[in-house]
Protein backbone atom coordinates (compact mmCIF):
# COMPACT_ATOMS: atom_id res chain seq x y z
CA UNK A 1 0.00 0.00 0.00
CA UNK A 2 1.48 3.53 -1.04
CA UNK A 3 2.32 5.72 1.89
CA UNK A 4 -0.51 8.54 3.06
CA UNK A 5 0.66 11.98 3.08
CA UNK A 6 -0.66 13.47 6.74
CA UNK A 7 -4.33 14.82 6.90
CA UNK A 8 -6.17 16.13 9.25
CA UNK A 9 -9.81 16.09 10.68
CA UNK A 10 -11.80 17.94 12.85
CA UNK A 11 -14.95 16.05 14.30
CA UNK A 12 -17.30 18.56 15.46
CA UNK A 13 -18.89 16.84 18.14
CA UNK A 14 -16.00 14.94 19.00
CA UNK A 15 -16.99 13.90 22.31
CA UNK A 16 -20.26 12.38 21.92
CA UNK A 17 -21.44 8.90 21.72
CA UNK A 18 -21.10 9.07 17.20
CA UNK A 19 -17.87 11.28 17.85
CA UNK A 20 -15.96 8.99 19.89
CA UNK A 21 -16.02 6.39 17.16
CA UNK A 22 -15.01 8.68 14.56
CA UNK A 23 -12.23 10.11 16.52
CA UNK A 24 -11.09 6.61 17.55
CA UNK A 25 -11.43 4.92 13.83
CA UNK A 26 -9.54 7.58 12.48
CA UNK A 27 -6.74 7.13 15.08
CA UNK A 28 -6.72 3.90 13.68
CA UNK A 29 -5.32 5.33 10.56
CA UNK A 30 -1.80 6.78 11.28
CA UNK A 31 -1.94 9.44 8.44
CA UNK A 32 -4.39 11.20 10.44
CA UNK A 33 -4.34 13.59 12.91
CA UNK A 34 -7.85 14.63 15.06
CA UNK A 35 -9.28 17.53 16.77
CA UNK A 36 -11.99 17.39 18.70
CA UNK A 37 -14.61 20.55 19.36
CA UNK A 38 -17.30 19.54 21.86
CA UNK A 39 -17.96 20.86 25.50
CA UNK A 40 -15.92 18.02 26.84
CA UNK A 41 -12.61 16.98 25.77
CA UNK A 42 -11.93 14.11 24.28
CA UNK A 43 -8.75 12.09 25.22
CA UNK A 44 -8.26 10.25 22.32
CA UNK A 45 -7.94 13.00 19.97
CA UNK A 46 -4.74 14.60 19.48
CA UNK A 47 -6.28 18.07 20.46
CA UNK A 48 -8.93 19.64 21.79
CA UNK A 49 -11.07 22.74 21.44
CA UNK A 50 -13.56 23.83 24.02
CA UNK A 51 -16.71 25.11 22.68
CA UNK A 52 -17.82 28.26 24.71
CA UNK A 53 -20.71 27.29 27.28
CA UNK A 54 -24.25 27.38 26.42
CA UNK A 55 -26.66 29.40 25.32
CA UNK A 56 -24.61 29.91 22.69
CA UNK A 57 -23.59 33.26 20.99
CA UNK A 58 -23.38 31.66 17.16
CA UNK A 59 -20.97 34.59 15.84
CA UNK A 60 -18.79 34.16 19.32
CA UNK A 61 -18.82 30.22 18.93
CA UNK A 62 -17.96 30.33 14.93
CA UNK A 63 -15.12 32.63 16.18
CA UNK A 64 -13.69 31.31 18.79
CA UNK A 65 -13.61 27.58 17.23
CA UNK A 66 -12.03 29.08 13.85
CA UNK A 67 -9.43 30.87 16.02
CA UNK A 68 -8.34 27.96 17.47
CA UNK A 69 -8.73 25.47 14.43
CA UNK A 70 -5.36 24.36 13.37
CA UNK A 71 -4.72 25.62 9.62
CA UNK A 72 -5.47 23.15 6.91
CA UNK A 73 -8.01 20.53 7.15
CA UNK A 74 -8.53 17.33 5.14
CA UNK A 75 -12.08 16.60 6.68
CA UNK A 76 -14.44 18.58 8.78
CA UNK A 77 -17.66 16.14 10.36
CA UNK A 78 -20.34 17.37 12.65
CA UNK A 79 -21.68 14.89 14.48
CA UNK A 80 -23.28 17.27 17.10
CA UNK A 81 -26.68 17.02 18.05
CA UNK A 82 -29.15 15.72 20.46
CA UNK A 83 -33.72 14.84 20.11
CA UNK A 84 -36.16 16.66 21.55
CA UNK A 85 -39.78 15.57 21.08
CA UNK A 86 -42.93 17.62 21.02
CA UNK A 87 -46.07 19.08 18.69
CA UNK A 88 -46.42 22.56 18.37
CA UNK A 89 -49.37 22.52 21.35
CA UNK A 90 -46.77 21.37 23.69
CA UNK A 91 -45.50 24.31 26.19
CA UNK A 92 -42.35 23.80 25.94
CA UNK A 93 -42.88 23.74 21.62
CA UNK A 94 -40.95 26.90 21.05
CA UNK A 95 -38.17 25.95 23.41
CA UNK A 96 -38.06 22.54 22.19
CA UNK A 97 -37.21 24.28 18.02
CA UNK A 98 -34.84 26.41 19.42
CA UNK A 99 -33.28 23.92 21.25
CA UNK A 100 -32.55 21.55 18.25
CA UNK A 101 -31.64 24.60 16.16
CA UNK A 102 -28.81 25.02 18.68
CA UNK A 103 -27.59 21.33 18.79
CA UNK A 104 -27.87 20.63 14.90
CA UNK A 105 -28.04 24.14 12.59
CA UNK A 106 -25.74 26.27 15.19
CA UNK A 107 -23.09 23.31 14.94
CA UNK A 108 -23.38 22.71 11.21
CA UNK A 109 -23.41 25.97 10.25
CA UNK A 110 -20.24 26.84 12.30
CA UNK A 111 -18.80 23.46 10.45
CA UNK A 112 -19.45 24.52 7.28
CA UNK A 113 -17.95 27.81 7.75
CA UNK A 114 -14.78 26.12 9.38
CA UNK A 115 -14.52 23.94 6.71
CA UNK A 116 -15.28 26.67 4.08
CA UNK A 117 -12.26 28.76 5.57
CA UNK A 118 -9.83 25.73 6.18
CA UNK A 119 -10.57 22.60 4.02
CA UNK A 120 -8.23 21.69 1.74
CA UNK A 121 -9.06 21.18 -2.42
CA UNK A 122 -11.11 18.02 -2.68
CA UNK A 123 -11.43 18.03 1.15
CA UNK A 124 -14.60 16.35 2.91
CA UNK A 125 -17.32 18.06 4.68
CA UNK A 126 -19.72 15.70 6.31
CA UNK A 127 -22.82 17.13 8.65
CA UNK A 128 -25.43 14.80 10.38
CA UNK A 129 -29.07 14.76 9.48
CA UNK A 130 -31.71 12.38 10.22
CA UNK A 131 -33.63 10.09 7.71
CA UNK A 132 -37.26 10.93 9.85
CA UNK A 133 -36.92 14.72 8.26
CA UNK A 134 -37.39 13.27 4.99
CA UNK A 135 -40.83 13.18 6.02
CA UNK A 136 -43.27 15.25 8.58
CA UNK A 137 -42.45 14.60 12.00
CA UNK A 138 -45.30 16.14 13.94
CA UNK A 139 -44.28 14.35 17.15
CA UNK A 140 -41.07 15.81 17.24
CA UNK A 141 -41.39 18.80 14.88
CA UNK A 142 -38.14 20.92 16.32
CA UNK A 143 -35.75 18.09 15.49
CA UNK A 144 -37.82 17.28 12.11
CA UNK A 145 -37.10 20.68 11.30
CA UNK A 146 -34.15 21.75 12.58
CA UNK A 147 -32.43 18.70 10.51
CA UNK A 148 -34.63 19.66 7.41
CA UNK A 149 -32.48 23.24 7.92
CA UNK A 150 -29.44 20.64 7.79
CA UNK A 151 -29.74 18.89 4.92
CA UNK A 152 -30.35 22.35 2.91
CA UNK A 153 -27.34 23.27 3.84
CA UNK A 154 -25.63 19.97 2.53
CA UNK A 155 -28.20 21.21 -0.53
CA UNK A 156 -26.54 24.27 -1.15
CA UNK A 157 -22.67 23.35 0.42
CA UNK A 158 -23.17 20.61 -2.64
CA UNK A 159 -22.71 23.82 -5.46
CA UNK A 160 -19.18 23.88 -4.15
CA UNK A 161 -16.92 27.23 -5.10
CA UNK A 162 -20.28 29.43 -5.43
CA UNK A 163 -21.03 28.12 -1.90
CA UNK A 164 -18.04 29.05 -0.32
CA UNK A 165 -15.97 25.75 -0.30
CA UNK A 166 -12.83 25.01 -1.81
CA UNK A 167 -12.05 23.51 -5.20
CA UNK A 168 -12.83 20.14 -5.32
CA UNK A 169 -14.37 19.80 -1.70
CA UNK A 170 -17.55 17.50 -1.50
CA UNK A 171 -20.41 18.04 1.36
CA UNK A 172 -22.28 15.04 2.32
CA UNK A 173 -25.33 14.85 4.73
CA UNK A 174 -25.60 11.35 6.80
CA UNK A 175 -28.98 10.71 6.87
CA UNK A 176 -29.53 7.57 10.28
CA UNK A 177 -32.26 6.18 11.59
CA UNK A 178 -31.45 5.03 14.71
CA UNK A 179 -28.24 4.76 15.79
CA UNK A 180 -27.02 2.43 18.40
CA UNK A 181 -25.84 4.44 21.21
CA UNK A 182 -25.67 3.68 25.06
CA UNK A 183 -28.19 6.49 25.30
CA UNK A 184 -30.70 4.48 23.07
CA UNK A 185 -30.23 1.03 24.60
CA UNK A 186 -31.50 2.51 28.26
CA UNK A 187 -34.34 4.61 26.57
CA UNK A 188 -35.51 2.09 24.57
CA UNK A 189 -34.77 -1.02 25.65
CA UNK A 190 -37.12 -3.50 23.93
CA UNK A 191 -36.44 -2.33 20.43
CA UNK A 192 -34.84 -4.14 17.67
CA UNK A 193 -31.31 -4.04 17.59
CA UNK A 194 -30.67 -4.97 14.52
CA UNK A 195 -32.08 -2.47 12.55
CA UNK A 196 -30.23 -0.50 14.27
CA UNK A 197 -26.66 0.71 12.86
CA UNK A 198 -23.64 0.30 14.68
CA UNK A 199 -21.26 3.71 15.34
CA UNK A 200 -18.31 2.01 14.38
CA UNK A 201 -20.31 1.39 11.03
CA UNK A 202 -20.56 4.91 10.15
CA UNK A 203 -17.71 6.21 11.56
CA UNK A 204 -15.49 3.69 9.31
CA UNK A 205 -17.89 5.00 6.26
CA UNK A 206 -16.84 8.55 6.80
CA UNK A 207 -13.44 7.60 7.20
CA UNK A 208 -14.04 5.86 3.93
CA UNK A 209 -14.84 8.87 2.17
CA UNK A 210 -12.10 11.43 3.81
CA UNK A 211 -9.23 8.82 2.79
CA UNK A 212 -10.52 8.82 -0.76
CA UNK A 213 -12.24 11.44 -2.85
CA UNK A 214 -13.38 8.75 -5.27
CA UNK A 215 -15.44 6.89 -2.45
CA UNK A 216 -17.67 9.58 -2.15
CA UNK A 217 -20.82 10.38 -3.39
CA UNK A 218 -21.77 13.15 -5.40
CA UNK A 219 -20.89 16.47 -3.55
CA UNK A 220 -24.49 17.95 -2.17
CA UNK A 221 -25.54 14.32 -1.36
CA UNK A 222 -28.01 13.22 1.41
CA UNK A 223 -26.77 9.87 2.42
CA UNK A 224 -29.36 7.09 4.18
CA UNK A 225 -28.05 4.81 6.46
CA UNK A 226 -30.71 2.75 7.10
CA UNK A 227 -29.64 -0.52 9.20
CA UNK A 228 -31.65 -4.19 8.20
CA UNK A 229 -30.78 -7.45 10.00
CA UNK A 230 -27.62 -5.81 11.44
CA UNK A 231 -26.28 -5.12 7.84
CA UNK A 232 -26.65 -0.81 7.29
CA UNK A 233 -26.48 0.28 3.26
CA UNK A 234 -25.41 3.70 3.01
CA UNK A 235 -27.61 5.04 -0.20
CA UNK A 236 -27.78 8.69 -1.52
CA UNK A 237 -31.31 10.33 -1.68
CA UNK A 238 -32.60 10.60 -5.28
CA UNK A 239 -33.09 13.99 -5.95
CA UNK B 1 -75.27 36.14 0.54
CA UNK B 2 -75.19 34.39 3.62
CA UNK B 3 -74.41 36.74 6.54
CA UNK B 4 -71.38 35.74 8.23
CA UNK B 5 -70.19 35.08 11.46
CA UNK B 6 -67.47 37.13 13.27
CA UNK B 7 -64.22 35.73 12.82
CA UNK B 8 -60.82 36.52 14.22
CA UNK B 9 -57.37 36.69 12.49
CA UNK B 10 -53.80 37.33 14.31
CA UNK B 11 -51.05 38.88 11.47
CA UNK B 12 -48.03 37.98 13.09
CA UNK B 13 -45.31 40.66 11.08
CA UNK B 14 -48.63 42.41 10.28
CA UNK B 15 -46.60 45.87 10.13
CA UNK B 16 -44.11 44.71 7.34
CA UNK B 17 -45.02 45.01 4.14
CA UNK B 18 -46.66 41.74 2.98
CA UNK B 19 -48.53 41.94 6.56
CA UNK B 20 -49.91 45.10 6.17
CA UNK B 21 -51.35 44.43 3.05
CA UNK B 22 -53.49 41.28 4.80
CA UNK B 23 -54.61 43.33 8.16
CA UNK B 24 -55.68 45.54 5.37
CA UNK B 25 -57.57 43.01 2.90
CA UNK B 26 -59.04 41.16 6.15
CA UNK B 27 -60.30 44.64 7.25
CA UNK B 28 -62.42 44.83 3.96
CA UNK B 29 -64.32 42.15 5.33
CA UNK B 30 -66.62 43.60 7.86
CA UNK B 31 -66.73 40.15 9.95
CA UNK B 32 -63.22 39.91 10.45
CA UNK B 33 -61.24 41.67 13.35
CA UNK B 34 -57.28 41.38 13.13
CA UNK B 35 -54.91 41.73 15.84
CA UNK B 36 -51.09 42.68 14.37
CA UNK B 37 -47.94 41.22 16.42
CA UNK B 38 -45.20 43.10 15.33
CA UNK B 39 -42.69 45.36 17.02
CA UNK B 40 -44.50 48.01 15.36
CA UNK B 41 -48.15 49.13 15.81
CA UNK B 42 -50.05 48.81 12.65
CA UNK B 43 -52.77 51.62 13.09
CA UNK B 44 -55.35 49.67 10.90
CA UNK B 45 -55.49 46.14 12.68
CA UNK B 46 -58.18 46.33 15.25
CA UNK B 47 -55.32 45.08 17.81
CA UNK B 48 -52.19 45.24 18.15
CA UNK B 49 -49.29 42.81 20.26
CA UNK B 50 -45.93 44.06 20.50
CA UNK B 51 -42.98 41.85 20.01
CA UNK B 52 -40.57 41.71 22.49
CA UNK B 53 -37.07 43.29 21.51
CA UNK B 54 -34.06 41.55 19.69
CA UNK B 55 -32.22 39.68 20.09
CA UNK B 56 -34.79 37.58 20.94
CA UNK B 57 -35.66 34.99 23.36
CA UNK B 58 -37.95 32.44 21.67
CA UNK B 59 -39.70 31.35 24.86
CA UNK B 60 -40.07 34.58 26.11
CA UNK B 61 -41.51 36.02 22.90
CA UNK B 62 -43.82 33.17 22.21
CA UNK B 63 -45.30 33.54 26.43
CA UNK B 64 -45.64 37.18 25.93
CA UNK B 65 -47.08 36.77 22.77
CA UNK B 66 -49.67 33.75 23.92
CA UNK B 67 -50.76 35.79 26.79
CA UNK B 68 -51.64 38.92 25.05
CA UNK B 69 -53.70 36.97 21.82
CA UNK B 70 -57.54 36.76 22.32
CA UNK B 71 -58.92 33.73 23.36
CA UNK B 72 -60.36 32.31 20.08
CA UNK B 73 -59.02 32.62 16.71
CA UNK B 74 -60.23 31.21 12.94
CA UNK B 75 -56.76 32.24 11.41
CA UNK B 76 -53.05 33.09 12.36
CA UNK B 77 -51.02 34.20 9.38
CA UNK B 78 -47.05 34.46 9.80
CA UNK B 79 -45.67 36.71 7.39
CA UNK B 80 -42.42 37.82 9.45
CA UNK B 81 -39.20 37.26 7.51
CA UNK B 82 -36.11 38.72 6.31
CA UNK B 83 -33.76 38.30 3.72
CA UNK B 84 -29.81 38.07 4.17
CA UNK B 85 -27.61 36.68 1.33
CA UNK B 86 -24.07 34.99 1.81
CA UNK B 87 -21.88 31.85 1.21
CA UNK B 88 -20.14 29.42 3.67
CA UNK B 89 -17.26 31.27 3.27
CA UNK B 90 -18.16 34.80 4.20
CA UNK B 91 -17.17 36.07 7.72
CA UNK B 92 -20.84 37.00 8.74
CA UNK B 93 -21.86 33.30 7.80
CA UNK B 94 -22.70 32.02 11.09
CA UNK B 95 -24.11 35.09 12.00
CA UNK B 96 -26.54 35.18 8.46
CA UNK B 97 -27.63 31.73 9.51
CA UNK B 98 -28.50 32.94 13.17
CA UNK B 99 -30.45 36.17 11.39
CA UNK B 100 -32.26 34.49 9.01
CA UNK B 101 -33.35 31.54 12.16
CA UNK B 102 -34.17 34.50 14.23
CA UNK B 103 -36.61 36.24 11.35
CA UNK B 104 -38.15 33.17 9.88
CA UNK B 105 -38.38 29.76 11.84
CA UNK B 106 -38.64 31.63 15.60
CA UNK B 107 -41.42 33.88 14.24
CA UNK B 108 -43.08 30.79 12.48
CA UNK B 109 -42.71 28.18 15.70
CA UNK B 110 -44.44 31.21 17.43
CA UNK B 111 -47.10 31.21 15.36
CA UNK B 112 -47.45 27.82 14.94
CA UNK B 113 -47.79 27.28 18.43
CA UNK B 114 -50.10 30.04 19.15
CA UNK B 115 -52.66 28.35 16.73
CA UNK B 116 -52.07 24.92 18.16
CA UNK B 117 -53.30 26.86 21.35
CA UNK B 118 -55.44 29.37 19.74
CA UNK B 119 -57.56 28.19 16.46
CA UNK B 120 -61.21 26.64 16.45
CA UNK B 121 -61.97 23.87 14.78
CA UNK B 122 -61.47 24.14 10.95
CA UNK B 123 -59.24 27.41 11.55
CA UNK B 124 -55.89 28.42 9.19
CA UNK B 125 -52.85 28.68 9.91
CA UNK B 126 -50.08 29.92 6.58
CA UNK B 127 -46.45 30.12 7.13
CA UNK B 128 -44.00 31.87 4.68
CA UNK B 129 -41.72 29.83 2.83
CA UNK B 130 -39.73 30.57 -0.02
CA UNK B 131 -39.74 28.94 -3.76
CA UNK B 132 -36.24 29.44 -3.91
CA UNK B 133 -35.75 27.02 -1.08
CA UNK B 134 -36.98 23.93 -2.78
CA UNK B 135 -33.45 23.84 -4.67
CA UNK B 136 -30.10 24.09 -3.30
CA UNK B 137 -29.42 28.45 -2.40
CA UNK B 138 -25.65 28.70 -2.17
CA UNK B 139 -25.56 31.97 -2.78
CA UNK B 140 -28.31 32.64 0.27
CA UNK B 141 -27.75 29.65 2.49
CA UNK B 142 -28.75 30.91 5.83
CA UNK B 143 -31.73 32.27 4.14
CA UNK B 144 -32.62 29.10 2.43
CA UNK B 145 -32.05 27.05 5.11
CA UNK B 146 -34.41 28.85 7.47
CA UNK B 147 -37.33 28.23 4.64
CA UNK B 148 -36.49 24.96 4.31
CA UNK B 149 -36.83 24.66 8.00
CA UNK B 150 -40.74 26.19 7.79
CA UNK B 151 -41.48 24.31 4.73
CA UNK B 152 -41.01 21.16 6.94
CA UNK B 153 -42.98 22.92 9.93
CA UNK B 154 -45.79 23.21 7.77
CA UNK B 155 -45.46 19.90 6.76
CA UNK B 156 -45.78 18.22 10.12
CA UNK B 157 -48.54 20.43 10.72
CA UNK B 158 -50.05 19.37 7.69
CA UNK B 159 -50.48 16.20 10.18
CA UNK B 160 -53.02 17.90 11.95
CA UNK B 161 -54.06 16.74 15.67
CA UNK B 162 -51.22 14.45 16.00
CA UNK B 163 -49.08 17.22 15.56
CA UNK B 164 -50.91 19.66 17.92
CA UNK B 165 -53.32 21.05 15.94
CA UNK B 166 -57.43 21.44 16.73
CA UNK B 167 -59.63 19.36 14.64
CA UNK B 168 -60.23 20.29 10.70
CA UNK B 169 -57.72 22.99 11.35
CA UNK B 170 -55.48 23.43 7.96
CA UNK B 171 -51.92 24.96 7.86
CA UNK B 172 -50.17 25.84 4.64
CA UNK B 173 -47.11 27.40 3.71
CA UNK B 174 -46.78 30.39 0.83
CA UNK B 175 -43.51 30.06 -1.04
CA UNK B 176 -43.39 33.64 -2.90
CA UNK B 177 -40.47 34.15 -5.52
CA UNK B 178 -40.52 38.12 -5.43
CA UNK B 179 -42.78 40.09 -3.93
CA UNK B 180 -43.38 43.46 -5.49
CA UNK B 181 -42.21 45.61 -2.17
CA UNK B 182 -41.25 49.07 -1.82
CA UNK B 183 -38.02 47.84 -0.29
CA UNK B 184 -37.51 45.19 -3.38
CA UNK B 185 -38.25 47.98 -5.80
CA UNK B 186 -35.63 50.23 -4.19
CA UNK B 187 -32.88 47.43 -4.46
CA UNK B 188 -33.51 46.02 -8.09
CA UNK B 189 -34.95 48.92 -9.76
CA UNK B 190 -34.03 47.26 -13.21
CA UNK B 191 -35.98 44.16 -12.28
CA UNK B 192 -39.24 42.68 -14.22
CA UNK B 193 -41.78 43.85 -12.31
CA UNK B 194 -44.47 41.71 -14.02
CA UNK B 195 -42.57 38.61 -12.35
CA UNK B 196 -43.22 39.93 -8.92
CA UNK B 197 -46.14 39.04 -7.24
CA UNK B 198 -48.38 42.05 -5.52
CA UNK B 199 -48.81 41.56 -2.13
CA UNK B 200 -52.92 42.32 -2.39
CA UNK B 201 -52.66 39.47 -4.63
CA UNK B 202 -51.54 37.07 -2.06
CA UNK B 203 -53.36 38.83 0.79
CA UNK B 204 -56.44 38.16 -1.21
CA UNK B 205 -55.51 34.32 -1.68
CA UNK B 206 -54.84 34.12 2.02
CA UNK B 207 -58.17 35.76 3.05
CA UNK B 208 -60.19 33.57 0.42
CA UNK B 209 -58.89 30.41 2.30
CA UNK B 210 -59.42 32.13 5.43
CA UNK B 211 -62.76 32.24 5.20
CA UNK B 212 -63.84 29.11 3.27
CA UNK B 213 -62.72 26.15 4.36
CA UNK B 214 -63.05 24.11 1.13
CA UNK B 215 -61.30 26.51 -0.73
CA UNK B 216 -58.06 25.49 0.67
CA UNK B 217 -55.24 23.02 -0.35
CA UNK B 218 -54.60 19.97 1.39
CA UNK B 219 -53.01 20.62 4.78
CA UNK B 220 -49.62 20.61 5.00
CA UNK B 221 -49.17 22.03 1.22
CA UNK B 222 -46.65 24.21 0.56
CA UNK B 223 -48.03 26.61 -2.39
CA UNK B 224 -45.70 27.73 -5.42
CA UNK B 225 -46.76 31.47 -5.51
CA UNK B 226 -45.62 32.21 -9.44
CA UNK B 227 -46.48 35.55 -11.48
CA UNK B 228 -45.47 35.75 -15.27
CA UNK B 229 -46.53 38.22 -17.02
CA UNK B 230 -48.94 39.86 -14.33
CA UNK B 231 -50.89 37.01 -13.67
CA UNK B 232 -50.57 34.73 -10.37
CA UNK B 233 -50.88 31.04 -10.12
CA UNK B 234 -50.94 29.65 -6.81
CA UNK B 235 -49.58 25.72 -7.19
CA UNK B 236 -48.62 23.18 -4.22
CA UNK B 237 -46.16 21.66 -4.78
CA UNK B 238 -46.14 17.91 -5.75
CA UNK B 239 -45.09 15.72 -2.43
Amino acid sequence: MATHAAKHALVYGGAGALGRAVVAHLRTLPHWTVTSVDFAANPDAHRNIALPPLPPNWTAAAESVLAATPGELDAVVCVAGGWVGGHAGDASFVQSVETSVAQSVQSSAVAAHIAAKRLNPNGLVVLTGSQASLSPTPGMIGYGLAKAAVHHLVRSLGAGTSAGLPTGATALGILPVTLDTPMNRKFMPDADFSSWTPLETVAAQVASWAEDPSARPKSGALVEVVTKAGVTAFTPVKE
